[in-house]
Formats: structure tokens, C-alpha cells, sequence
């Protein structure tokens, strides 16, 4: 149905995926790529206001089960106003954090386990499956490190707990469990999912995440010639 | 598990849902019972936040399936928060709309069918269900009529289009087919809804509603006698 390429980051806050997913923006563009970028939660009107009650820190007694309907609301309307007439139009979709998201910390952090999770992206996203997953995945400590730096900047940016949120409240076994799922799910999906490990700078990780979307696309492209 | 009795009010806007709520609410308290009254969506701090989202006007193009899973997210935050509690504390529970209406407007008036509604409720509602459910079914014209002469209310109070929200825009086809699927549903489980059709005063389906009310209570009370 979809004739666009479909990308998703992965990871943990501070683990670069925002940085990586613009470095890739830009590299597609010079190619003469047509690029939507987008995030989760958020993106859209509604999933502006999604993202609001979820990380509003006043929102302490959200329960589990309803923090997960509300990531589905979010991903149904991106995928029915951004994602999916994007990849109509053949574009190369970038997406900042998906249904892996949801897995790792709903399923895996916040143990609800990865079946409902599948479920209801089955049923709430007619299991739309990117083409190409990142999930970047730098020393636990340096990430959380640089979360924390990003909040401990923001404070003295004069917007005290700012990016404070509820998530990055939870303890380290939380993130434990949040980084057991997303291997998991890399195992699982090793077609799909890339796995970038280590303590490479920016740069590195740019030019590793250009030469492998390089290489599917490429892939893509021979796939569809060979089309009658 | 639960100690408490959960009765739910389901039919289309207009047709006296909360008024006979009300006076269902008072006639316990009067009868010394302990109650606890609330509405979906809405009735918690993120439940309101998803109300507004969802009756919002300027939310024009939320997808059918993100409206699913917004209003799933409501009532499993209601469960965790309010009704799940006070049935636990022994309390009636009274409830305006629960599962049925979304089966019936989102399965139904939508067309996404029984089936995924059910799911999703088995899934994030651990398929709580009513003890009783009043289903109240005056002539569709003259519930109509009493949604539109309450907008016109409102209109002439100075808040032009307040309660115009986007259910209420939706046409007579709509509304036929979510009627169909409560009546599908009261069908289905005939044990749990009681439909009051026709056109009773408030006082008579008031007195109707405490009667089947107060017959029910006995039998539980009865049957807890019963127990070892």
C-alpha cells in the first residue's frame, strides 16, 4: 500500500535520537529525498495535547493502563494525519520514537508486558511497522548523565524543572527494564531494527545511520525495478 | 473482588440521562446508602483534560481510532482512580456513560464494530462490567429536540455554540446506528441493561429506576446472606 520508507529512532532520552534524526533529515535532503519528520507523542493538534497530560509532572497518579491508551490515541491520529499520507506520497518518513517506545517503557519499564502492547498497536494502528529502526543505545550512565545535564541547563535557563517530567523520575531499574525490552525487541526484529551501540561521537553515529539508510534504500529501489 | 454495586446510565445525549442519575443518587443517600457518582469521560484530573480533547470543536479531524483510544484512556484512568476504589469501599457507584456508549457511538455511529471496542476493553478496563445499567430510550425526535433547545439555551445565555461540540453535529444516520447497537447491546445482555423507552415523566422513570434499583440491591444483599 505505503510506497514511502519508513524510519523510526530509538533509545533513551539522551541517547541522541533527536540529534541523529536531524543529521539524517538534512543528509536525505541533500539527496533530493522528500522528508517528514515527526515525534511521539505529539506531531499533531491533538497529540500536542496528548503529549501535554503525559508529561505534565502534576499528572502523578496516571495509571498504567491509561498512560498506554493515551501513547495509542497519539500514534492513531499521527498515523492517520501525518505518517500514513506521507508514505502516500512516497516520502521518506522519519519518526522520533514509536511503537518500540511503548514497548520498552509501558510493556517492559512499566511491566505490562509486550502482549498488550502488540495487541493494541494491532488494533489502534493496523500494525504499521517501520521499514528501518535506530535504536541507539550509548552507556546507560552517559545517557542518563546527559539528561540530567540537559535539566540541571534548563534550570538555569531560569525554567526550573522544566524538563523535569514524570519519566525522568523513575529509578535506574525502571531504565533497566525499559533497556531489557528494547533488546529484546532488537533480537526479535533483527531485520528491522539496527542496533548502535558504543561511545561514538555525533559524527560517527550520523555517518553509520546514513550509510545503512543508504544501503536500504538502495535495496528499495532495485525491489521495486525488479516489479513487473 | 469488588464489595460495592456498579450501576452505569447509557442513551443518547438528551434522553435524561443525568437528571435521573440525580434523583437515583439521592433516592440512595436517602435509603443510607454510601454513593459515589461520576461521568466519562471525565470525572479525574486527566480524565477532564481528555474531555476537553475530545468535545473540543476545533478537533475536527481526529481519527476514529485516536478517539478509541482517548476514551479508553479516560475510563481506565476512572477505574484506577474512582470507580475501582469506591467499589472496593463498599459503595453504589453511579456512572453517566461507560463502556456501552462507546460501543455504541464509536462501534456503532462510526462503524468501527463491536468487536474492537470489546478488546479494548477486555484489555485496558480488565473487563469490568456494570451491575445494572439503565438504558434510557425516549423517541429520538424528542431527544433531539431537548440536545437542540439546550443549545439554544446556552446560545441565548450569552455562550454561542458552547455545547455545539462535535457529537452533536453528527447527522440523523449517525444517530440510528447508535441507537441499533444499544439496542444490539441491551439485547445481548439482557440480564445487566434495562431499557426505559416511551415517553414517562421524569418522576415516573425515576420512580421505574428506584424500583428496579432497590429490587436488585435486595438480591444482593440476599445472596451475600447466603454465602458461607
Amino acid at each position: 500500500m505505503s510506497r514511502g520508507f519508513f524510519i523510526t529512532f530509538e533509545g533513551l532520552d539522551g541517547s541522541g535520537k533527536s540529534t541523529q534524526l536531524a543529521g539524517l533529515k538534512a543528509w536525505l535532503e541533500a539527496r533530493g529525498e522528500s522528508v517528514t519528520a515527526t515525534r511521539q507523542p505529539g506531531g499533531t493538534h491533538i497529540g500536542d495535547g496528548i503529549r501535554g497530560l503525559l508529561l505534565d509532572s502534576r499528572t502523578h497518579d496516571l495509571s498504567p493502563l491509561a498512560e498506554l491508551g493515551l501513547m495509542f490515541a497519539d500514534r492513531a491520529q499521527s498515523i492517520a494525519e501525518v505518517i500514513g499520507p506521507a508514505l502516500e506520497r512516497g516520502d521518506v518518513v522519519l519518526c522520533d520514537r514509536f511503537t518500540d517506545s511503548t514497548e520498552a517503557y509501558q510493556g517492559g519499564g512499566r511491566q505490562l508486558g509486550s502482549r498488550i502492547v502488540l495487541d493494541l498497536h494491532a488494533r489502534l494502528c493496523g500494525g504499521l511497522q517501520p521499514d528501518l529502526t535506530f535504536l541507539l543505545l550509548p552507556n546507560l550512565q552517559r545517557a542518563l548523565q546527559r539528561a540530567r545535564r540537559r535539566n540541571a541547563r534548563s534550570d538555569a535557563e531560569g525554567s526550573p524543572g522544566a524538563n523535569e517530567n514524570r519519566f525522568e523520575r523513575e529509578d535506574q531499574a525502571f531504565y533497566r527494564r525499559v533497556l531489557n525490552k528494547y533488546r529484546e525487541i532488537a533480537a526479535r526484529e533483527s531485520g528491522r531494527v539496527a542496533v548502535i551501540e558504543g561511545d561514538g561521537s555525533i559524527d560517527e553515529v550520523r555517518e553509520q545511520i546514513a550509510k545503512l539508510t543508504e544501503k536500504r534504500l538502495r535495496l528499495r529501489a532495485s525491489h521495486e525495478k525488479g516489479r513487473p
